[in-house]
């Protein structure tokens, strides 16, 4: 199921070629279909949809548009210990989140000149929600609450109709928490592309946001510049820094909540010592048997799982800033000291109580995470990534006139010509 | 040269539809050039940067790196008034940047919960800037100054030989006054490539920016995701709105400082005024003449540039949001009244004396902007384009229990029950 092996070995540097081209790459075929799709909704909207819609999802849904007092009826069918943790949850989302949330300023001068940035909302937002197994309201949460807080002023979700042409009540009571304003019950590359360009009933967007399968990713990638999108998220991975003072049991059962996710998912034990190592590995057997998703879990596990050895915590915080994992724990004795240290992860988890599903589902930081080594450069979905900034610029005539000289001397240099007679006529 | 026609009307309706589709898509054949040169030095380094710049730039540099003693010699060549206005320019784009710096911040509860957000500089950073006639100082400023104020350790540039094997001084003055730490004579997709992948000589960095011709954006397009990127830039544009107190001469040398740029470059001008309409095209004859770079001009306003009459300032503004232009004038009475009108525009320049090449040029503001609509969801290049965030989630013992059993709640609703037994073994 999974090896120990030690960091720097032969084994060790074939898991990282292995771990590091895990993406899944859309084929040709899958790209071509996308762009057919796109195309058809781009130029025959709705009745694009509802062909594809019949074609891929079986059937087509009584209303396409979820109302709200359709959503409200089917949240009340919902669990009422699963509404009570959803809106516990959507309260810590809310709070971590306002802390991100950047001002406009200006800057004015003595001597006349204004400038500055407007920071405001995206006008419209689209939220992509998978059907079946893939239906998390978790996702729901993470993605429209930062949203809300940037004040984006439309808030559009879409997701399949499931097999019986309704909608899942869960998602919709997440829907509902989050504050979004209309759902649409479609789904696949055709939802993805009447958000981009907008039909008769589902209005244009101006970022799509949203996990989902091949072709829904695609349609993002090919969309992206006619509108905003997320990341393309990979498969994903958990990555534990333990020393000896961790608990095996608990490093045991927080690599397989993210080995679970798919069957591309990674899980990666680097520890200083051999008897962590070797009690994680007989728990990893000894947990898993009452695990619904085991034969997933073994899967990942035995081709991108791996527990690897290091000399001491300094190798091993290198090698993970190396694999930049998306999820990074920390159980080590003094785990704050890690924090200024690991420059490459999406979310770090420190200590022994702090394991990686807290942060999917409750703590409040967002789960939606670079995946695939991208943590050297990408960060967490944030309220930043719903904002959008203008600068302004106001100077006066007595402003403008000392500095007329240097700005047509630039100009001039760089052969803008025209440029430089913009400055000179208001002489 | 330009026509005066009527907002809403026929004329004014192709106009914006030939607008909107300005943007030069890469054929097949430089898409399957770039694919095979970006493999090339995947896999054999800088064997293959030197056969490509053979090929493409007809001769290989004395050295591929040009050390800093050479650099302060080249940048003693320059004219001292440029230097002199660099410097000024570089004072002020520091000052208005440094406004934008994120700090990490933490959250701690009196429950012994630390929660917060790590914002670094990202490590190293890749700028391309273009050879010949489009290698611009100014620009080398306005990517390096707000990379280096977020705390980017490293900043490469790369930038293609001239003819004669030499690099440009003037770009080398640049560097030095924003701080650059290494710079290499190599231009194109292979150079792309090389800050992608590394070489033997060029090193690896985290993200690429900074302009380029149809290989280099290529290039970056088929990256990203290897690397981060920032925007794929497009033609230039311009778009002026005039009441009946703005300055034709004024106007008509704003519109052409854009048109100047290239021969896609657009340039507008919105007024509610038939007589401003008239009298600018009347200056944009006059002026023109005395311009170096006129037929440019000429042919850009003749495609893609337009005066349009509008019934109203209100009409014109939301004409100018649907748009959504990378520059923006307001020449009108009342200016300041109009930046939270305007909600798509990457910068706005207000009043008589705020033109575009102020901007451009020298008063801080960056010039990275977006372009072709995308202002409706991109925002200027700024000190966040080099940062990068992670979340960090510290629970105790204590704070866990209470919450346990939601969370478990919502992983097995999502039937994810490897996430709840990671919160179920340490109960």
């Amino acid at each position: 199921m999974i090896q120990v092996v030690r960091q720097g070995g032969e084994v060790a540097r074939d898991f990282v070629k292995r771990f590091r081209v895990r993406s899944e790459a859309a084929g040709k075929k899958v790209d071509a279909a996308v762009t057919e799709i796109l195309e058809a909704v781009k130029h025959h909207g709705d009745e694009a949809v509802r062909a594809y819609t019949l074609q891929f999802d079986g059937a087509l849904p009584e209303s396409v548009e979820i109302d709200r007092p359709q959503m409200e009826q089917l949240a009340k069918s919902c669990d009422p210990s699963f509404l009570s943790a959803l809106q516990k949850a959507a309260a810590n989302i809310e709070n971590f989140h306002a802390r991100q949330k950047q001002q406009s300023w200006l800057e004015p001068r003595a001597d006349g000149v204004i400038m500055g940035q407007r920071i405001r909302g995206l006008h419209r937002v689209g939220l992509y929600v998978p059907g079946g197994t893939a239906a998390y309201p978790s996702s729901v949460l993470m993605n429209a609450i930062p949203a809300k807080i940037a004040g984006v002023e439309e808030l559009v979700m879409v997701t399949p109709p499931g097999k019986d042409g309704r909608p899942n009540p869960n998602i919709l009571a997440a829907a509902l928490t989050a504050g979004i304003d209309r759902v649409f019950l479609v789904g696949g590359a055709q939802a993805v592309a009447a958000l981009a360009y907008g039909t008769e009933t589902i209005p244009k967007v101006d970022k799509i946001v949203g996990p989902g399968n091949i072709y829904v990713a695609t349609a993002k990638r090919q969309l992206y510049g006619i509108v905003d999108i997320d990341m393309i998220a990979g498969p994903s991975e958990i990555l534990v820094l333990a020393d000896e003072t961790a608990k095996p049991a608990y490093l045991a059962a927080d690599l397989m909540s993210q080995a679970e996710h798919d069957r591309m998912a990674s899980a990666i034990l680097l520890t200083t010592s051999e008897q962590i190592a070797d009690e994680t590995v007989k728990e990893l057997y000894r947990q898993i048997e009452a695990l619904s998703r085991k034969e997933i879990i073994e899967e990942s596990l035995d081709r991108f799982g791996a527990v690897i050895l290091c000399d001491n915590m300094e190798e091993a915080v290198s090698f993970a800033n190396e694999l930049a994992p998306e999820h990074l724990e920390v159980c080590a004795e003094n785990p704050m000291e890690y924090i200024g240290k690991i420059d490459n992860a999406g979310s770090v988890f420190l200590g022994n109580f702090s394991p990686e599903p807290l942060g999917d589902y409750f703590a409040g930081p967002n789960h939606v995470l670079p995946t695939s080594g991208t943590a050297r450069f990408f960060s967490p979905l944030s309220v930043d990534s719903f904002l959008k900034k203008s600068s302004f610029i106001y100077y006066t005539k007595e402003a403008l006139q000392p500095v007329s000289a240097d700005i047509m001397k630039l100009a001039e240099t760089e052969g803008l010509t025209a440029h430089a007679n913009s400055i000179q006529v208001r002489q």
